[in-house]
C-alpha cells in the first residue's frame, strides 16, 4: 500500500522533519526485525510523547494507514514487520524512566526504555523488574510488553502481565486512555491492561507503562544436573516444582544439544548426558542454604548422574558453560535456525521431547531443545543446513505444533505469535475464541490499522 | 421484566423440574446478596454442566432475559442481585473438583467450589490457592474470579488474576469458549482469561476454571506492631515492602478501630494506639527466623510503640485479638454498616487516613480503617448508628471516593463495582477507557443480557 502523499504531509507536520523520514535508507532500516522477515514501510517516525501519539494514530485512522510500533524488532516472529506497508513508529527516542518509587514499589516508563536499563537503574534502589529475556540488554520494556516476553526468571516471578500495574495507550481509534492502577491490586472494571500485554501492537499503542517492582534477592546459588534421561530431568523437574522453595531459574538443555555445545567447545567443561538441568535459587544470605538444599533434595532421585553446586563465582561461570556455548553451536551449524517457544505441561515433558525426537528422525531433520524448563516453556530449535532441510524443517514443524496442542501446550510461551505462527493459531484456538478475539480486536481498531497481518489469522 | 412463559418452559427443558425454580420462595431466596440490596428474579435455575449452561445463555439471549450468575452471593457490592429481573443461575450445584495436578501445579474446578473446599483439597497435596477472603469458607471460586477476590495473602501471593491460567465460560452470545493455558506461561493471543476475572459476570458466565497453585509453606511467624500515630505504621509498611522478605499478611488496623475492639471487648487485650500492624511471615524452618528478623527490623523505627513476635499458637491467637473483636464491634454499633475497599499506593496511606478522619469529622459520621495495607488496600467501614447518620454517611462516602482517586487509588481493591461504586466509575476511569470497557462489553454480549445494570455506568 503507497503512502499518500496528504498523510506524509500530515506526519511532517506532527513530527517534524528530524523525526519523520521516507527516504529509502530508513524506510529499508524499518523493514525487519530478528524473524529476518522484511517488507517495506513507507515511512518511518519517531514519537516522543503521548499526545504525539494520538496525533499519529488519528493521522493514519483517516488515511486507512497501517501503523506498527516498534521498540527495538528484537522480536523472532515478523510482529513488527510492516507486511501491509504503512507507517512505523519506533519508540527508541521515547525512552525515559519517568519515575522510580521504591515505597510503592513501581516504576513508571516510556516505552522505549531498555530492559537492560531499567534494570541498571532499579540496582541502586534495590529493586529489579523480573522480566528478562536474553535480548535484555538491547530490547525494550514496549517490546516485551507487546509480545508478553519474559526469560528464566518467570518460573518464579511471572511475565510482564504479573509484574504491570497500568498502561497509558492510544487505542485504533486515536482515543487516548489509562488503564490499570498505581497500586498492586485493582478490582475496578475490566482488565484492558492485561489485555493489551502480549497483544503485539494490534489493539492500542503503549505510551507509558507502570511496572511492578520485586526487591532484588541479595545472594543467588547456581546447581547443575544431568540426567541419564530427558525422562528423568523432567521428573526431578515436577519435584522441584512441587516444593515450597521455587528456584528463580530452572534451565532445561537435551542431550541432542549438550553433544552441539560439546563439539563446538570442547574444551568448555560442557558435560555429555541425556539432559542437564540448570538451577539457580536465589533469597537473603541467612536463608538461601537450606532453600538451595531443598532444590537439591528435589533435584536428586533416579536418574540423577550429577549435581553439582557451584562454591563462588568461578563455579558459576564453569556451570553455566554449557549454555553459554549453544548459541553460537547453533548459529554455526544453521545461521538460518527456526527457533520457537512451545509450552507444555510441565509433567508432558518427556512425551514433548519424545516426540521431537521422533519427529527430528522421520523428517530428518536436526533439532535441538532447550530452556525454562520449570515453565515447561521449551525453545525448539530446528537447524537445517541446507536448502532441502530447511523445506523439511517447515513441514516438521506443523507437527511439532500439533504435537503440543495434543499434549495441552500451546504454540508460545514468551515470544508470541506474529506472522510466524498465524497460520497455527486455529490449531490452539478454538473458533469461538478466535471469534471473540476478533471481537475485541474490532472494539480496540474499529478499521483495522493497527499491525494489520499479525496475530490473529 | 417479567419472564415470558415461553422461556421458562425452555428453561425446565434444559433443567428438569428439579433445577428451575419460579416459585416465590425460591425467587426471594435469591432476590439478594452480602449487598443486602435485593431484587426478585423471574426464575433460578442451578445448573450442573457446561452445555447446559450454553443453552441457558442461548435460550435467554433469544428472549432477551437478564442472566444473573451467582456463586454464594457473599459479595458486598450487589453484583449478583438481578436489579432487571430474568433468570438467577445459582452454581451452588456444580461445584466439582475436576483435577487436582500437583506436578503441573494447577487444579481444575468448576464454578461453585468453595474456597475452603479447594483448600482443604489441597492441603493432602502440599498446596493451596493463594486468593483468601475472609468469606473464603462459604464463598465459591467462580465469585472470587468474578469480583477479583483477594485477602490478606494477596500482598505476597496475588489475586485471582495472578493465579488463575484459564477459564471455560460461555459468552453473552451463547458460544463456548476456553481461554488462557494449561501451562504457567502463554504468549498466544489476547489474554481473554484476565479480562474474564472481574468482570462480576457481565462478559461471559464461567463453567471450568484452571488454577495456578503454589506450595503451602510449612511454617508461619506472626508479629504485631503498634504505633504512636498512622504517619509511623505507614511509613513502617513502606520499609516492609522495600525489603525482599515480603510478609503473606500486613495488616492495619487504625486508632479509632482499636478503640472501638478494646471498648467491645475489654479483656481481649487489644491495645490502644495511633495504629497496629499485623504482621505475618511464612516460609521453610530453616529460613523463617531471618525473614521474620528482617520484617521485625523493618518494623522498627520511630514512632514503634510496642513489637511482639509470638513465639507458639497460643500467641499468636492472642495477638490477633484486636482483629478478631473488631467486626462483631462493629455489627453491635452499626448493623448497617458501609463497608468500603479502597485502595490507594503505600505511600499514600497517611494522606488517606488523614483525610478520612477529617472527612469522618465534617460529616459527623463514625469511620473506621483497617485492612490490608502492604497492598494500600482499606478497609473503610462507615459505621451509622442511626438514619440520619446513615445519609450523612453516603454524603461523605462521595468524597471518599474523590479523595481516593485524587491520591492515585482506585475505588476497589478486592470487593468490585456491582451496583454499590458503579455511579463512581467515572470518577475513578477516563470517558475513553469506559468507552473500551463498553466495546468490550458489546463484543462479548452483543444483547445485553449478561448482569445487567452491574459494574460500568
Amino acid at each position: 500500500m503507497p503512502l499518500h502523499s496528504p498523510l506524509l504531509d500530515r506526519l511532517r507536520e506532527i513530527f517534524g522533519p528530524a523525526a519523520c523520514a521516507a527516504d529509502e535508507a530508513s524506510r529499508l532500516a524499518y523493514a525487519y526485525d530478528n524473524s529476518r522477515l522484511d517488507a517495506l514501510p513507507d515511512a518511518v517516525v519517531f514519537p516522543t510523547g503521548h499526545a504525539q501519539v494520538e496525533a499519529l494514530v488519528r493521522a493514519c485512522r483517516e488515511h486507512r494507514a497501517p501503523l506498527v510500533a516498534r521498540g527495538r524488532g528484537s522480536n523472532t516472529t515478523g510482529a513488527t514487520v510492516p507486511v501491509a506497508g504503512g507507517v512505523v513508529a519506533s519508540f527508541e527516542r521515547m525512552n525515559r524512566i519517568l519515575r522510580i518509587d521504591p515505597d510503592n514499589r513501581l516504576a513508571v516508563v516510556e516505552p522505549g526504555v531498555l530492559n537492560g536499563d531499567l534494570q541498571k537503574a532499579l540496582i541502586a534502589h534495590g529493586f529489579f523488574w523480573p522480566p528478562d529475556p536474553s535480548s535484555a540488554p538491547w530490547c525494550s520494556i514496549g517490546g516485551n510488553l507487546a509480545c508478553n516476553a519474559a526469560g528464566p526468571r518467570a518460573v518464579k516471578y511471572g511475565t510482564p502481565r504479573e509484574n504491570t500495574l497500568g498502561l497509558r495507550a492510544v487505542a485504533g481509534t486515536g482515543e487516548g486512555f489509562r488503564c490499570g492502577t498505581w497500586t498492586s491490586k485493582g478490582a475496578t472494571g475490566y482488565d484492558l491492561t492485561r489485555l493489551l500485554i502480549g497483544s503485539e501492537g494490534t489493539l492500542a499503542v503503549v505510551t507509558e507503562a507502570t511496572l511492578k517492582l520485586t526487591p532484588r534477592p541479595s545472594a543467588i546459588r547456581t546447581l547443575r544436573a544431568t540426567y541419564r534421561d530427558v525422562d528423568a530431568a523432567a521428573r526431578a523437574v515436577a519435584r522441584i516444582m512441587a516444593q515450597p522453595a521455587t528456584p528463580c531459574a530452572l534451565e532445561f538443555i537435551d542431550g541432542v544439544a549438550l553433544r552441539l555445545a560439546h563439539d563446538y567447545a570442547p574444551d568448555a567443561g560442557v558435560p555429555l548426558a541425556g539432559a542437564l538441568l540448570m538451577i539457580e535459587v536465589d533469597g537473603e544470605p541467612d536463608a538461601l542454604p537450606a532453600a538451595a538444599e531443598a532444590v537439591a533434595r528435589a533435584a536428586r532421585g533416579d536418574g540423577l548422574e550429577e549435581l553439582r553446586i557451584a562454591r563462588d563465582a568461578v563455579e558459576t561461570q564453569a556451570l553455566w558453560s554449557a549454555r553459554k556455548a549453544l548459541s553460537p553451536a547453533q548459529r554455526t551449524i544453521a545461521p538460518d535456525k527456526i527457533n520457537e517457544d512451545v509450552v507444555v505441561p510441565v509433567s508432558r515433558l518427556p512425551e514433548l521431547v519424545a516426540g521431537i525426537k521422533r519427529l527430528a528422525a522421520q523428517h530428518d531433520v536436526l533439532i535441538v531443545s532447550f530452556g525454562h524448563a520449570g515453565n515447561g516453556n521449551l525453545h525448539v530449535n530446528l537447524l537445517p543446513r541446507d536448502a532441502a532441510e530447511r523445506e523439511r524443517a517447515h513441514a516438521c514443524l506443523a507437527e511439532v505444533f500439533a504435537l503440543v496442542v495434543e499434549l495441552d501446550g500451546t504454540l508460545s510461551g514468551e515470544h508470541g505469535i506474529g506472522i510466524a505462527k498465524r497460520p497455527f493459531m486455529p490449531l490452539a484456538l478454538q473458533p469461538s475464541t478466535l471469534g471473540l478475539m476478533r471481537a475485541v480486536k474490532q472494539a480496540f481498531d474499529p478499521d483495522g490499522i493497527l499491525n494489520p497481518g499479525k496475530l490473529l489469522p
